[in-house]
Formats: structure tokens, C-alpha cells, sequence
């Protein structure tokens, strides 16, 4: 077990260093000083080798990958990221593996002043779970329950690639090029939404991220909100790369139903478009209108104004329920 | 995975209700309003079955455990426990193991009043990983970093009850009737010194919890303090079951070596001895002086005044780092 602590040391290596931090890592727990007139959101996700990632993927993208999948879930609740500790559970001491971990980890952490407050490694499976926390104004936090008919259905960015980087994987199509490596940045280093999060935190009437597919994320904020919701079909952000490998009609499938988008799924009301519009585009993030929640508690899908139902797995989860 | 997703309901059925949680389970986040002129206190601690408890160690134990030792990393702060998130990897779906290990989770959970605010289930070998938190008054956390040389040593309880299961567990010894039920108590259902942890920050100048053995993490005390130990043999607080079943040298090497205790190790100054074992006192919770710190970089145990160096694995530990 001694060599697993020295692992820990990897840990203190970073560069942010928070003034609300009073006690970081070594202690039997970190203690943090909570800001004024701020709530605080917390998060919880695990990641295992061969179910959250391919088995083969960087290190550093693992890194990444297990911070970004957090700040996502305090991105869609519209909260700045501030502290995470990690659990991790390696099967062996590899020091270069580690390193280039915490690479990809610390890179992230920087980039939005997030400190690792606490570590725990253990001897196992690859598996990784973070604690993400973050503050959020009292009672501006963005909730799955908040949507109404009429609302707005908008995303972030576009829908599908990190999907299209697992079908590579596994073998059912064949990427080549930049078109792989679009795809296969896609899927390893989501970017979350953070900024975004936040400034829809005035507009929007719900939010979600996309890590389970569209279809499936939208479900939960129906269900939450105890709405239904039409989808545009033609209107579904596809990037380049998903057009011309999969082609429109695939594409809109697999943007339906692929996760690992780590984009934003927001409600948001006729009164708050414009502002909400606005507010993204003057950060240069793309957003797209793609349909509208309705009074029906079901989930529907129109092309070019007519009924249709793509053959996508998972389309009928919500109005079974 | 959407089976998985069923066992989460288990993780709504508690009766803890917190007025400080704004949005518990079941959003991208939870969200929680913290009180006026106190920090926070976090800590995350994994258990993996077969290095942290025995494989067939009975859910609800395992319920009970993976918050205890949580629990016990807030009480050797000086925190009082809120909330927890819990990540659990499960091989299988089996609702009555699920079912017990709730039942263990929540009956320690609704002792202390700490609600469980987000949870992850995911498949793979069987995993816990709760980050808890607390609060604790600003500038009143116990750091293992404030002992002073001429500080006396202090542990609540008794030593080695839980290492002299995990004996009887792997063969080394064998157990029976009374002595058996009390040393697998000991193991499986670990008490964290909660209040006593919190009672004892207005006089402690370090502490730490025992779970890798007094030896052990009296030298992480000594490390952070720049101290050095001498522990008095005579006066480790040995149960009766232990000095029966091992004799007084062999419970005392135990005491020494054996983790898993989840007592607390204290360093309290002349000053302050009086009024900690008085507060204690008043608690019913048992408190022994067990040595004094020193200015050598070393841990020394005497017995009879007398230097003597029992056969510990892990003495030699801080003397050569």
C-alpha cells in the first residue's frame, strides 16, 4: 500500500491554489470557506475502463475526461467549479500513466481555477470517480423540473460526434484522416460547458447535460418537468464530419441517441430567447433551437413538418414510462 | 444500465430531510445552502471488497462501514457531519444485498442526521466511494499539523479489537462465542467518534483517526508536526476479549500495528488535559493517555520505563524517512 501513497504525491502537484481553500490535501479531510450568498452544487460520476471509455484511450485524455464529465453536470445545474477530490483505483503502479493522468486532470483544473482538495488511491480495476463542487448564487441554480410547455427546446455546439468516435471503435464504420481525429477528440476531451452553464443561468427554465443522447437527457427533463416535447429533425446541429460519414438520415439518428455529447440542453421560455441568444453568441457559443416542449408527455420527432420516427433505440423510454 | 439505474431509488428511501439542502438526489446536482461563520469540511474514502473488508462481510456491515469511516475522517477534524455522495460499483443486481447495505447506510446516516445528496451506481467489482462533508466554526478544524512537542498522546477507546477479527478471519487464531460477536462488532461495525471529535476541538492540537494502526498514524502526526513519540506501553487500552485471547505482549503489538479501530489519536498540551478529559469524561467516552510527544524525529515505546521494542511490522516506518 506505501507505494500507492507516493502515487498521492502526483496529486499535490498542481497549480491552482484557491484563497477559500483552507486545508487542501494531507489531512484527514480539506476545509473550505463558503463565499457569501452562494449555494453549493455537488456532483458525483465514475468512470470504468471498457464502460465510460475505451480501454485503450490516453491517459491524459482519461484526465480530462474525468473532470470534464463533472463540470458538465455543474455547467447544466449553472454553477462555477471550484474544488474536486478524486477517488481512483489503479491496477498497477505506472508512473509515466499517472503522470500523463494528471496531466490532462490538472490542464482542465486550471483552465476554470478548480483545485483538487483530496485524494484517494487504491489498488484495483481502472476506475475513477470525482466529487466536483462548485457555488451558484441562492436560489439561481438551474433545475431538471423547471420546463414548461411552451419552453424552448435549444443545445449547445453540435450532436452525435463523440457517438460517431465509438462506431470507429468499434468497428461498425471506418474514420480516417482529420475525420478521425475530429471524432476521436470529440469523444476523449469533451469540452463542458461551464461558461455557458452559467450565463444561461438567467434565461433558462431547465437544463441538462447531454451524457446519455439527446433523447434520453430530454426524457429526464420532461419527466421532471411533467411535459412532452417535438423535436425538428432538420434542425438538430450536425457537424461536417457526421454529414459526410454518416450521411443526414444516420446522422439525425445517432444525434437522437449517441451520448458522451457533454453539450447543453436548455429550456427556455418565448420571453427569454432573444436574451438567451444574445448572451451566447456574444461568447461565441453555438446554439441551436431544435424544438419545443409541449403539454403532451410524450416525446415526438417531425421532418419538414411531418411525423417522423427515425429508428433509434431508447425513442420510446419516456412514453412507456 | 437501466437496471442500475433502479437500484438509485434505493438511494431516495431515507427519512433524513435536511433544511439546508435545497435540491437532494436526482439532478444533474445537488445543492446545498451553507450556514453563516462556519467551513466545510470534505473528505472521500473508497472500500474495495477484499482489501478494505472481507468478501463475505454482511451488506448491511458494509452499509455501515463505508459511511463510518467517512464519519471518522470528519470527527478527527473536529466536523460535524451533513451530507454525503455516495459511487457505488455493484457486479450484479441483487436487491436484497442492495437493500441491506441501505438499511446499514442510513441507520448511521439518521443517527447523525447526514443526508445522502447524490449518488452513481455503475457495474463492476464490488466498490464504495463516499465523499462526505461537514461543518466545523471557522479556524476550529483539528489539523494533524498542530501538536507540540510535550503534547500528551491520548486515544479514545481501545486498540486492536478490529485486527484481532481479521486474525481470526484469515486462520491465525481462532475466536469463539462472546469473543468472536465482540471482535467482528469491532471490525464490521466500526463506531466513528463523532461527538467526541467535535467536543475535543476546543482543547486537541492535533488529531488524526486511527485506520492504519497507531503507530502508523501517530508518525502522519509526527511527519506534519515535526514531532517525535513516546508511547508507554503499559497504558494501551486493551479490551478484555483481547488481552483473553492474545496475552498482554501480543495485544500490545496488535494495538500498535492493527488498523481499522477508527478511534482517535489526540495531542492535547499540559494546559488543556484536564478540561479534555473532563469533557470526555462527561460524554461517557473512554479516553487513555497513552505517551507524550517529543523533539526527536523518532517513535519510541518504553515498557516499565524502560526502552522496548515490540515486533511491530511498519515501527520502523517515520524513524527512516
Amino acid at each position: 500500500m506505501k507505494e500507492f501513497e507516493l502515487i498521492n504525491t502526483y496529486f499535490t502537484e498542481q497549480l491552482v491554489n484557491r484563497r477559500d481553500v483552507v486545508v487542501g490535501i494531507g489531512d484527514d479531510c480539506a476545509v473550505i470557506t463558503p463565499a457569501e450568498k452562494q449555494n453549493i452544487a455537488i456532483t458525483t460520476d465514475t468512470l470504468i475502463a471498457g464502460v465510460h471509455f475505451p480501454k485503450n484511450t490516453p491517459a491524459k485524455a482519461i484526465g480530462h475526461k474525468a473532470v470534464a464529465v463533472n463540470l458538465s453536470d455543474l455547467a447544466a445545474m449553472g454553477a462555477e467549479p471550484t474544488w474536486i477530490s478524486i477517488a481512483i483505483s489503479l491496477p498497477e503502479i505506472d508512473e509515466d500513466w499517472i503522470s500523463n493522468f494528471c496531466e490532462g486532470m490538472f490542464a482542465l483544473c486550471e483552465f476554470y481555477n478548480v483545485q483538487l482538495i483530496g485524494g484517494d488511491t487504491t489498488q484495483g480495476p481502472l476506475s475513477i470517480t470525482i466529487t466536483a463542487q462548485g457555488v451558484v448564487p441562492v436560489n439561481k441554480q438551474i433545475c431538471r423540473s423547471g420546463a414548461k410547455a411552451g419552453d424552448w427546446i435549444y443545445v449547445t455546439g453540435e450532436l452525435g460526434d463523440a457517438a460517431l468516435a465509438l462506431k470507429h471503435y468499434y468497428g461498425d464504420i471506418t474514420l480516417r484522416g482529420d475525420s478521425l481525429a475530429y471524432a476521436m477528440n470529440r469523444l476523449n476531451e469533451p469540452k463542458p460547458r461551464v461558461l455557458a452553464g452559467q450565463a444561461v443561468r438567467e434565461y433558462a427554465s431547465a437544463a441538462i447535460d447531454i451524457s446519455d443522447g439527446l433523447l434520453a437527457d430530454l426524457s429526464h427533463i420532461c419527466k421532471a418537468s411533467n411535459v412532452g416535447a417535438n423535436i425538428v429533425l432538420e434542425d438538430l446541429p450536425l457537424s461536417d464530419t457526421m454529414l459526410t460519414c454518416l450521411g443526414a438520415e444516420k446522422a439525425m439518428e445517432l444525434a437522437l441517441s449517441g451520448g458522451d455529447d457533454y453539450e447543453l440542453l436548455l429550456a427556455v421560455s418565448e420571453d427569454n430567447k432573444v436574451g438567451m441568444e444574445t448572451t451566447l453568441a456574444d461568447m461565441g457559443t453555438k446554439v441551436t433551437c431544435i424544438g419545443q416542449l409541449n403539454g403532451n408527455h410524450k416525446i415526438t420527432t417531425t421532418l419538414n413538418n411531418k411525423p417522423t420516427q427515425l429508428n433509434v433505440k431508447g425513442f420510446e423510454h419516456f412514453a412507456n414510462e
